[in-house]
This record gives C-alpha cells, sequence and structure tokens, in this order.
C-alpha cells in the first residue's frame, strides 16, 4: 500500500461527516477535517458547535446514525430538567451533548482556545484524524425568512421540515444568507498549515451554501487553497436533483442556481479542479474541471469507504 | 387550626432541611429557608450551590434519600461522558443536579441574582416555601489542614469519610476554617425583610460550624436577629454526643466545643432564647436558655413534622 496521502477535507454537516470517516479509515491521523462553526450558537449559555461535533462523533464511530446527529444510545434527563425549570426548549441538548458543551464552555472560559478544545474533545472520545474548528472568531449565520431574520440554527430547527421536504417552498423562505462577523473572521493558523501541507483537498457533500460557504468565505481562504500544492476535490451532495439529507437543496435553489453538480459547481468556481458527481445527476459542470461520476450514496462504512476511495484515485492522478 | 406563623428556618445541610420541610407541612408558603451559600463551588465552570439545592430539593420532595442528597432516580450519564473528555471528577454532578447547575449558571450570567435563580429553581420543581439564599455575594468555606488549605466541597469529599467516622482524627484534621469574603459580604434584602417580618426564627439542625456559622458571620445577620421581634429557637444537630450525618461533630470538636447541645449554644450564644436538644443528649446548654427536650432524630415524614410542631409550640409559648 502506498504511503498515506496528507488529506484535508472541508465539511459542515452529515454528509462531509461521513465522507470524512471514509477517508479517515484509509489515511487515519494524515486527515485534517476543517469544520465549519457558522452555525455555533449559545444555547443555555453553552457553546454549541453543531458541525465540529457531528464530524468528531463520526470520526469516533459514536455518532447516532438514526437520528442523523448526536451521540448513540444518549439520553435526555438533563434537557427534561432544564425545560421543567423553564429554560428555552427548542433546542434539545441530550446528555452527552450536554457534556460536550460543557466541557468545551468551561475549556474556552478558561483560556482555552476553540481549536484545542475540539482537539481535546476529539482525541478523547477516539477520533483517529483530526477536527479544526474553521476559525476562532464568531462567525454566525443568519437567514433572512418573510418573518424577519432567524439564526442559522434557529431556521433550521423550527423550520427545517419544510425547507426539506418542499425544496420550491423551502427557497422561497430563504430571502437571504448572512455570515455575521466573516469580514473580520480569520481562519486558523492550524487550518492554514494543513492547507499547506496537504497533497489532496476534498471539499465534503455537505452544504454549499451554509456548511462549505462560510469556510469558502473566511478572508484568505480562497486564496490559501489557490496557492497550495494539492488539488481540490469537490464532492457534490445532490443525487438526481436532490440533497440526501437536509436543506442543501432550498439553499443552493434560493441562490438561483440548479439543484446539481453545476450548480455546485459554480459556487465552487475558481477553487475547485475536479468534481465527484452523483450518477443520477443529470447536469453535470462545465467544462474545464475533472468530472468523475460515482454513486454517491453513503449508506454504510464500505460506501464511505469506497467513495472516499475513488476520490484520493481521482486527486492522485491530479498530481 | 390557627392561622399559619411566619416561619424563618437557618438552614444548610440534611437536618435542616429536613426540619424545613417538616415545618413547610404545617405553614406552606408561610416560611421562608435562608440557605447557607459558603459551601458554593464552582464546577466544570458551573455556579453549584449544594445547601440551597439541597433544602430546594427536599422542600419539593424530590431528594434522593438514599443518597442523602441530589434528585431522586436520577442518572449520571453527562458526568461519564465530562469524566472520559478528561475534566476532573471529584464532583460528580448527576444530570438533573447539572441541569439546575446549567439553569442557575446562565440565568446569573445574564443578569439574574442568586435570589431569583433560586426561587425560579425552588417554584418549578414545586417548593411551596421559599428557598432564600443567604447572600448575592461569594463566601467561600475553607478548611485549613495539616496539607494545605482546601475548598469546603473538596475537604468534605475528598476527606469527608475520615472526618464523619472518626471525630478525633477528622477535630484534628480542621485546625482552622476560613470564611473568605465574609467581610465584604451582604445578607439579601428578602433575608433581611423575612426575618424582621417572622414570627418565629428557627436555627435548623444543621452544621453549626460551616452551614449555620456562615449565615450568622454575615456582617449584620446578628444584629437583625436581636432586632426582630420573632423568639429565635435552635435544634441541635446532636444525639447523644454524635452527629445524625455528616461532619458536624468533627467541625464543632475542632473549635474545643464539646459534641452536644451545651457546645451548640456556646455557639449561638446572643442569638437564641431556647433550644431543643435530643433526650439522648446528656449535657444540656448552660441556664437562661428555654429548652425542650424531645427525640430529634428525623427518620421519616411523620417524625420531621412531629419535631417541627414541637418547635412551633416552642416558638408560639414564647411570645
Amino acid at each position: 500500500m502506498a504511503k498515506p496521502m496528507n488529506v484535508v477535507c472541508l465539511a459542515g454537516g452529515t454528509g462531509g461527516a461521513k465522507l470524512a470517516a471514509g477517508l479517515q479509515d484509509l489515511v487515519g491521523e494524515h486527515l485534517a477535517v476543517v469544520a465549519n462553526t457558522g452555525d455555533d450558537v449559545r444555547v443555555h449559555g453553552l457553546l454549541v458547535s453543531p458541525d465540529p461535533d457531528l464530524i468528531t462523533f463520526w470520526l469516533a464511530g459514536v455518532i447516532d446514525e438514526e437520528r442523523g446527529f448526536g451521540i448513540r444510545d444518549d439520553t435526555s434527563v438533563a434537557h427534561a430538567q432544564l425545560v421543567q425549570l423553564g429554560a428555552p426548549d427548542w433546542f434539545e441538548l441530550t446528555d452527552r451533548d450536554l457534556a460536550v458543551c460543557v466541557y468545551r464552555t468551561h475549556f474556552i472560559a478558561e483560556g482555552g482556545t476553540v481549536t484545542a478544545a475540539q482537539a481535546q474533545i476529539a482525541r478523547s472520545m477516539g477520533a483517529r484524524a483530526r477536527v479544526l474548528p474553521m476559525s476562532e472568531d464568531r462567525v454566525h449565520a443568519r437567514v433572512r425568512t418573510p418573518a424577519g431574520w432567524r439564526g442559522l440554527q434557529e431556521f433550521l430547527i423550527l423550520d427545517g421540515a419544510k425547507v426539506v421536504t418542499d425544496v420550491e417552498r423551502g427557497a422561497a423562505m430563504i430571502e437571504a444568507v448572512e455570515l455575521e462577523g466573516i469580514a473580520e473572521a480569520a481562519p486558523t493558523a492550524d487550518v492554514l498549515e494543513a492547507i499547506a501541507a496537504a497533497e489532496l483537498i476534498v471539499i465534503g457533500p455537505s452544504n454549499p451554501v451554509i456548511s462549505i460557504g462560510p469556510i469558502l468565505a473566511l478572508p484568505g481562504i480562497r486564496e490559501a487553497l489557490a496557492a497550495a500544492a494539492a488539488p481540490v476535490v469537490a464532492v457534490s451532495p445532490f443525487v438526481a436533483g436532490r440533497a440526501v439529507k437536509g436543506p442543501a437543496a432550498a439553499f443552493v435553489a434560493a441562490l438561483g442556481r440548479p439543484v446539481s453538480a453545476a450548480g455546485v459547481a459554480s459556487l465552487y468556481r475558481g477553487v475547485i479542479g475536479a468534481m465527484v458527481m452523483d450518477e443520477a445527476d443529470p447536469d453535470p459542470p462545465p467544462e474545464g474541471l475533472e468530472v468523475l461520476t460515482y454513486p454517491t450514496l453513503m449508506e454504510d462504512a464500505t460506501d464511505r469507504r469506497a467513495l472516499a476511495e475513488r476520490v484520493l484515485e481521482l486527486g492522485r492522478a491530479m498530481i
């Protein structure tokens, strides 16, 4: 077997996290996952970091696949108590999740960095790859809806079902997306170093607008990707004109882009050199990109590893 | 039945909390319990308030009587996760307890008072009596041991067994007790108003040194008790020369006082007009105090209510 490649994977929610798990199977600690922090939110005063944690739980093998987030076999005793006390109930932190957020909040309050907190969480839970929050600075994605501005988590949790089940209606609800704080935010030194040292950079099949979008919008990231020696390969999150999970289709449609590999490519223009698209996607990216067509749906560990292998092969062929 | 008396009960740990529960049975919302906050402690960055919570759980009928603290049928999922992450494990906050502390910490961080936080916790959990933290200001009880200064909770948890099982050895370990911050702390307006409006003031059978001691040491409290119209009745925590539970005997012995009603009376000199002592206590307080001898052990709700009735009768007779 060849020496493992140094791989960087940009990721947000489930799709990106699953592919990261597949890549970890192949290159282990040679993988660094750059995680979106744009939908971080404070709940009960605690720092909740949905994407970095989701990625960590996938890498550590403790993800609750049934719910699609959180830790397997978790309980919700503390949440029920919080609600009895009068705390807001819209964001349910199950007990192990709550513990992770208590730990992170305290770690950072004591002077630790966001990066070091996530590193300790990932290491102690058993992840082999590194999970790198994109920034130490607060970036807060917001959505303008007909009812006014909403924080992203608020929007996803309170309006999520509508956005996912009816893309057109969902897209109409998304009048604008704003990344509060992005102009003053910087990528971390760890992120920039990982990108510079990478032999392959993968953009995972996460939401191109609200998961990958904030990472690419960080000042200096596009320049760092352009300066990197490694090729950049994106995996489209769309299968046959739909997102596998979550509101990616509605968000891409809301920007007036097609819900397809071509639509995703238009958002990553100037960043990527290749794209993996699903074999059921009828709308390939424009010429000038390397394209690999493959069944991208990841139902289990075998699928995740197989897709990761194709991505590595594509990257090797581009060097 | 006579109109319920307005009763104020000063309390710390289990004994005081049990008597408060008995008093609540008799006078309901006419009871205000002034709770020691001298062993409040930060755990994982959360504000833990052992005595006010213990009292609240007793009043709300959710106390875990088997453990002697915490909430019945609680789980410890979050604590196990925190320990896996690398957090210190000496102070175990079970899941519902953790929720209470998360709620309190956030409530206060948002600008709420300690008093309002505890009021909301007590009300939402179902307590009828009021639970009044003694002060908004931080008072931190510390113990000097042969190994150096220790926070009170640290001392009780790490050395607790020795202190409880061997009073002489325990007393030797307690070289000094310091109430950090007490000179700058003030009793709350709610506490002073409750004392002024009381028809009976009860000092519960809690640790006279580290539970009742901090309340009485607050600047202005002894004056407020002296100025109150209500008689002050103390219930001794000692039965036949021993504490029913906890380290009260070792702390009283460490101050060179007898482990008896007489020893307790010496600590409350100038404050109390009457004392309830156990029928098995061979060492009555000195002359000048009203004394009621009674079986003070509270095994169940009937015992708690019966002792509370005797205390109310004693108080009524003194008006």
